[in-house]
């Protein structure tokens, strides 16, 4: 779909959610807005999308009681606000959005705090069924880059730009845009994709060429990472068939940034159809590498150990493999970072390691 | 100066340091390295370079311990990792030569922690004269990009890449790579350096054609910068004779960006004369423009409050422009972000607010 057809369908849904509104005025209902509810409990796993998303349990928000009209008065200004935005082809991030609640004529339907629109555009998200990227909203932050033998063409404010994420990029990568959908994929020679955590190993793996060698597009995640990555990811995977595999450090954090890329999150259920990979696989560092490679490592805090306890009780660790990984942890008591395999020599993580555990998993 | 010529250079210093401790031993005395103390009380305004520099106190590093001597054969094995890696043309990270120290044959040589790997690379750059970049020691995470009128060359280890970082990028941006001494300027049509702190005032400023209209490289700070992205503005400016001019939020944390781009930091002093752009001009957000344009504010914090005490005695703070727009602040008990004056709209800040500003500054 074009960008621009894909403007129009947003701007409508948005209009329509208004229109509902107004019919429930005009036909003499308080005005209500139905949500999922968005806990741990009401996460289901849908067969058909192979993805997790949120079950049948609603709450309401209602023009019942002054405050849940004044939440309505607020999402009508927003509404009306993206509907503009679109209209005109510009877009604004989430903390413009609020500062600008400021000018709105009706003092009722200024925001309190940031928290209150963040939530408001979510709550639009879902019931709209329209993504924040195509409302024109956009992250304060982005910044991933990707390297390896893909050419895309970026559809830019200023025009076209094709771009080959080795050819045309200094050592720094191409920059993923905050709305990477954007992007048309041209031609590529990508074997499989690889996410990196840190940028420390991202390097490491573009200095000993491993995506020369191996043909693969390296993809930094930057910790935790950003709604745009993701996407990019599912995309590299669902539109040119690619095998995705995730590399981080070994402890329960990093196989929570693992779960975002495979599975989403709790607080984006409704965007995991949009954003997950869920056939994304697990290369390490595993708490068996640490073991099998006698790795330097770090004693687990108590916080890493919660932190491992409650992913046994996740449904989406609940996998043979990560159940036996997560105990093998609690066990040895021990984490380590993916820069740990430095202790074999700068080398051995694109000379042995990556090569054994990928073709090991059937990768390579 | 050539890359490889550089690195024959930083190879050479490092040798000379430890020929020194050789000599030292050979002449029966007992090595030792000088170092400046690095405090606030020894940091001196250097009236040449215009920059604050290390005074005259210095500590010592003597072999006259054990713990004394563990240290000096920790920095031995340093610089043999170092001049191995300068004559092999690789680079890695500073916690890549922690983790590889646990190769290392000697145990006594090993770093017990990363802190202590971090310090021992800072001495060495102090006392060699060299930077971590011309050892080619990686930052973690870099990230910070480019937008404008600007055609470069950079040496890559794949060859040399020729890139506008207006027409042959996405809307990202160009990244700016670990090293940006292997970036050659070709040609420009720069009139001034706009370093802006927030992904979203740069997202901001792009979208509105900014950059297209006044000729200006944007350069986007993330926060406090990192080396790589004040460096790259200080040769901006020495080399293009360019204006600079930062834009931040109005908070005394961002006062210190701008600090750390126009007098570096305690810290770095060492790194003054590479890293520290002493012209840049601090554009805003000002505690006058928060009264000038009644932007939408945050009650100071009782840290904002120390911060701001400590900068009103810190000596990179004493002009009277600062003094006065301190004690605004300190008097109004109010700070606000640069992403704040979209409570005007959202082109208040490319049609209003920068003109008015760079305009009394006498920048455009």
């Amino acid at each position: 779909m074009s960008p621009n057809t894909q403007d129009e369908k947003a701007r409508e849904q948005l209009i329509d959610l208004a229109a509902e509104f107004y019919d429930q005025f005009a036909g003499g209902e308080i005005p209500e807005m139905k949500l999922p509810t968005r806990t741990k409990s009401n996460i289901v796993f849908d067969e058909d999308s192979n993805v997790w998303v949120y079950g049948d349990r609603t709450s309401t928000r209602s023009a019942n009681s002054v405050r849940g009209a004044r939440k309505l008065l607020k999402a009508v200004y927003t509404i009306d606000f993206l509907a503009k935005q679109l209209d005109e082809d510009r877009s604004s991030t989430l903390r413009e959005l609020y500062y600008l609640s400021e000018s709105w004529d009706n003092e009722e339907a200024q925001f309190s705090d940031q928290d209150e629109s963040n939530q408001l555009v979510e709550d639009l998200e879902i019931v709209s069924k329209v993504t924040r990227e195509d409302f024109h909203m956009r992250p304060e932050e982005s910044g991933a880059t990707l390297m390896g033998p893909l050419e895309l063409r970026e559809q830019t404010r200023r025009g076209e730009r094709e771009i080959h994420c080795q050819k045309d990029v200094g050592e720094g990568g191409y920059q993923i845009p905050n709305n990477p959908d954007t992007i048309e994929f041209l031609d590529h020679d990508i074997d499989f994709v690889l996410c990196v955590e840190t940028g420390g190993m991202r390097d490491r793996l573009v200095e000993n060429g491993f995506d020369e060698e191996y043909n693969v597009l390296v993809v930094h995640l930057k910790g935790q990472p950003a709604r745009a990555t993701r996407r990019i990811t599912k995309r590299l995977h669902d539109e040119l068939d690619l095998p995705v595999v995730v590399f981080t450090d070994g402890d329960p954090w990093s196989y929570r940034i693992y779960g975002s890329v495979a599975y989403g999150s709790i607080k984006s259920a409704h965007l995991s159809e949009y954003l997950a990979t869920p056939e994304a696989e697990y290369v390490g560092i595993r708490p068996q590498d640490i073991v099998d490679y006698d790795l330097p490592t770090d004693p687990l805090a108590d916080s890493d150990i919660n932190a491992l306890e409650s992913e046994l009780t996740d449904p989406r660790f609940q996998s043979e493999f990560w159940k036996e990984q997560i105990e093998l942890q609690l066990d040895i008591g021990k984490k380590a970072e993916q820069q740990a395999l430095a202790s074999r020599g700068l080398d051995f993580v694109t000379d042995t390691y990556l090569p054994e555990r990928l073709s090991d998993m059937g990768v390579i």
